[in-house]
């Protein structure tokens, strides 16, 4: 793994990105089931929080309580989830996620398998999936305003 | 949900409380099949990180940080992981759990379900795991005097 180049150091997520500033990126996470998914990453390639200076750490969590601001501004989830793990991709970078009661997984972590649903839900869920893409446009340029003041 | 008793605000945890202050408290997970996984629980009833004001939310956080920071030259993970959810319990915590290649997920999230492993690897793993437990009592001791520079 070391010696493959890091996706996160050569992104092709640029089409996704949401803003960015010499420190760090905010991206939404596309086609995640999750429509809001948004993702925190520092540019460097760094493993760890604590592998970070205090104010460089400041500046990361500022900018993922930012996003979880405006996500539940914009949004309305029942819970924000954040995670930060990098077991596949050793580089910093925070997962924002909105749940739902009638999302694929909840109450159990995005990660685990999804749980059993009913027709009536699985209707439910993608019904109201899609009223929440439409939202994302409005919850991305509040973003932009929220991060400009970083 | 909101009916039922919150575990975290009437907590059955006692016993494996670390340390606490009067706004959180740090928790060994027993049994939980990664040595070394801790939880970070902030005493008051709240269900987001931005529901704290600032100073709250840089306290919590720099517990967290402490506890990355001990775990790290205490039991040297090859990762730590980080998550608040509170899908199931929505009163703020954080896991904060040491990650070897070896564990029973790696490199998935410890909610995934666990990967195949051959019988070699599962001894392995039983070995490192025997020993990790063997470095806890040392891994307390020294968060409680990190803690205690909160």
């Amino acid at each position: 793994m070391q010696n493959a180049p890091c996706p996160l150091c050569q992104p092709a997520d640029g089409l996704n990105e949401i803003w960015r500033n010499a420190q760090l990126r905010v991206i939404d996470v596309p086609d995640a089931g999750f429509p809001g998914y948004t993702r925190v990453i520092w540019n460097q390639h760094v493993t760890e929080m604590t592998d970070l200076d205090a104010p460089q750490r400041q500046h990361l969590m500022d900018a993922v309580w930012l996003v979880e601001t405006v996500m539940r501004n914009e949004l309305a989830p029942l819970k924000v989830n954040l995670a930060q793990f990098g077991n596949q991709v050793p580089h910093l970078h925070w997962h924002v996620i909105p749940r739902w009661p009638l999302d694929t997984h909840f109450p159990d972590a995005v990660w685990a398998p999804p749980r059993e649903r009913s027709p009536e839900q699985q209707l439910a869920w993608q019904g109201f999936h899609e009223q929440q893409e439409g939202l994302l446009s409005a919850y991305h340029a509040a973003l932009r305003t929220a991060l400009d003041t970083l």
